[in-house]
């Protein structure tokens, strides 16, 4: 990304500190209303973790609210420039998935489009996924709900919701987007497959098997399928980064949360981003309960998106649903040719799904970002090896298509290959 | 299409008549200079012979033009509104492909946004492909070129030869042309399978074999999947109505023309079209020798298609091309592994090009706007039969996906079937 192809920052953009948040929220009604009380007694606190943005949980006497304000360039590393839009484009996939969701993801309370401040309800009872797996959580309705939101997100937002006229207005504005999808075409699909600086790994325990990856024609083979695939398949909105960090748990409910990678795209992108995370919790995880409790996430997730989505279909065809793919009057008085036609689908979902598990099982290993589940591991050579267990089943699944071609399949494969 | 839903004309927009044809010209220096001579002189002849818009080809003492322009309606049904922003497509279409397929199409002299006139050169040598078929004409050469059109133009607009951000922002402006993309979507993908008032055909004859095709399962399953493909998959730009009457041929040249129907898709529908076209001529041709002709037509567009696309995959990858599908990288060291993803790729437009010319032949023949080609057949009965030759084999390429799976199979059958 080259600096000079921003777009300047709007002139009134600022970066808050907790000061400037405190102003700025006194500042809008409906959110100083929702907080209380005088806003020198509301309590600000960072709890930015990821690699982006700038977030901040903001407590009053009435209730709370979540901040979070885009940076003009990555968080992490500030030499890293990158326009602001991001919150933008995360409060855009907020608007259109809310009303199909509802509490399966947060209120948007408000928008700023001078100061990319993003502010959604605040989560202060939940946890992160992926933190609470780590620590040995178990939060059994979780992937059910997570499962639920990909279904009806994706089945509002695609061909068989609605005409097309209306479905490629919606997409069209997340094509906009180009930042953030950049990087996953970058940092997910593209660079553990060649030499690039920003790869990593444990060396060199994992220098094998990562070159293997990187050269094996049939994973190449694949790879090119599914870059394509991402980029040219519009099924559906998707959130596009659906890891276990972007879900958050309490033991009542879950919600999706991080928007802001939104493009239009496969939904088994969304699917296999977080199996893919399941997986890699997985083989990070020493013990076989925490292995049992992944692989029922695993199920549970699919079933309930395979669940949610078909019953979505079957109900919209019976409405005499006015999407333009798969169109109702095909099917409307003939429930057996829905079911082949979903079997069909499904199986095209099954199979992006699997690939883009195992591309996120790679990237998370070998690429840009990993994912701190292995961190748990004290020991080097342990750690490495069960990375380098993940890497064998993602290598294998993108190598040889029928390996495994069912979600329960791959849960047996991958729970095999764990112990 | 709801007259209230359509933008109002501009304010300076008005139909042309002859006389406002001259001044308009006149008026355009560039234009003017291309005719020579006095205005007066110039002598103007209308060629519509299509649906939509009004063609008129105008010679000068210099040289000559093609003059095209919406009308606020359908030409042939005043009471069908239409907006009018379809010559703006045409233009759009003809600046994206003309870089990369040269004279397979014309150059575009002139556009008007306010009368949405489109001005291209006159092809006054050429007779529209179609006819010349009809009339028993031979020109050994046009499918081949329309092969390499196709190649040419869908390889430059697809992931393949340039990174994503570039490719979208140019697909997204065709995500505009609702209006006949609407038209491709009723009345190709979705009224044949339908009742519907606008679909019909030589009735009685035809009753059994046109409900059978409304009521197979197996047609509509895979009905339902095309309306998906052709809706979500933007492989490419495509030209959108890529049959025989859009081709105009003389002994040494052919051209591809009125790309008003250009939309993002996958690029089996212009291939399939296509040959769906070649496959109805081969239907109604009478005689042994124009149905070899038929068959050759086909085989020579495939390979071109086909060959072309291969070659100008291979050299983006050698130089180090940066589409961001089947990224270069993958594959710069392994020809071995390119080729094989590029029968993978092929096979899957193998099957849309199938799916979709078999879609064409069913619409055209039981959905409203027929071909002409089976006007040649005086007897009504020979012509029903014929007719009913082609549904049905377009029918069982719909229901079974494994009876042909090569271009070559296709016209074993095709062919077997016509005689
Ligand atoms: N609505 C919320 N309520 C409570 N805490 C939240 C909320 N949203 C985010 N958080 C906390 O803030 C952290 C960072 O949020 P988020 O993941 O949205 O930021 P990000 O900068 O986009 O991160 P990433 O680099 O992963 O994309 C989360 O991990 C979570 O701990
Ligand atoms: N550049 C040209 N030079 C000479 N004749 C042309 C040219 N373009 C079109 N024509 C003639 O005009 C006719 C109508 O043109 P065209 O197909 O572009 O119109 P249309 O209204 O879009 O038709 P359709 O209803 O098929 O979409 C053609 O069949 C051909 O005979
Ligand atoms: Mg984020
Ligand atoms: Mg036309």
């Amino acid at each position: 990304m080259s600096p000079h192809s921003l777009p300047p920052a709007p002139a009134a953009y600022r970066t808050l500190d907790t000061d400037g948040i405190r102003a700025f929220l006194a500042g809008v009604p409906t959110l100083a209303t929702r907080l209380g009380g005088p806003a020198a007694h509301w309590r600000i606190r960072e709890v930015s973790d990821g690699n982006l943005n700038n977030v901040f949980l903001i407590d009053g006497p009435q209730g709370g609210v979540c901040f979070k304000q885009s940076l003009p360039h990555v968080r992490v590393d500030p030499a890293w420039k990158m326009p602001l839009d991001r919150t933008f484009y995360e409060a855009a996939y907020l608007r259109e998935i809310r009303p199909c969701v509802g509490a399966l993801t947060t209120d948007i309370l408000h928008f700023d489009p001078d100061l990319f401040v993003l502010v959604v309800e605040s989560l202060d009872r939940h946890v992160v996924l992926r933190r609470g797996l780590m620590a040995g959580g178990d939060w059994p309705d979780a992937a059910r709900a997570v499962g639920a939101f990909v279904a009806r997100g994706a089945f509002h937002t695609s061909l068989l919701a609605a005409p097309f006229e209306e479905i490629t207005r919606r997409l069209d504005v997340f094509s906009g987007n180009r930042t953030l999808t950049r990087i996953t075409v970058d940092l997910v699909l593209t660079d553990p497959y060649r030499d690039h600086p920003r790869n990593h790994w444990i060396s060199p325990d994992l220098d094998g098997i990562a070159a293997d990856i990187r050269t094996d024609p049939h994973v190449r083979r694949r790879v090119g399928a599914m870059q394509a695939r991402f980029l040219t398949c519009r099924q559906a909105l998707l959130h596009g980064d659906l890891h276990t960090g972007s879900v958050m748990v309490a033991d009542d409910d879950t919600r999706v949360i991080d928007g802001e990678f939104a493009c239009p795209g496969p939904i088994g992108f969304d699917c296999g981003l977080f199996i893919g995370n399941l997986l890699l919790h997985l083989f990070a995880c020493g013990d076989s309960a925490g292995q049992d409790r992944a692989v029922r996430d695993i199920a549970q997730f699919w079933a309930s998106f395979h669940d949610t989505f078909g019953e979505l279909w079957r109900t919209a065809t019976r409405h005499d649903g006015n999407g333009d793919a798969y169109a109702a009057a095909l099917f409307r008085d003939d429930p057996s040719g829905l079911q082949q036609a979903q079997a069909d689908f499904m199986r095209d979902v099954t199979a992006d799904t699997i690939a883009f598990a195992a591309m996120e099982i790679i990237r998370r290993i070998v690429g840009y970002a990993h994912v701190p589940d292995f961190d748990t591991i004290p020991d080097r050579a342990a750690r490495a090896g069960r990375q380098a267990a993940a890497l064998a089943l993602a290598r294998d699944l993108l190598a040889d298509p029928d390996i495994v071609t069912t979600i329960a399949d791959l849960e047996s494969l991958a729970r095999g290959r764990a112990r």
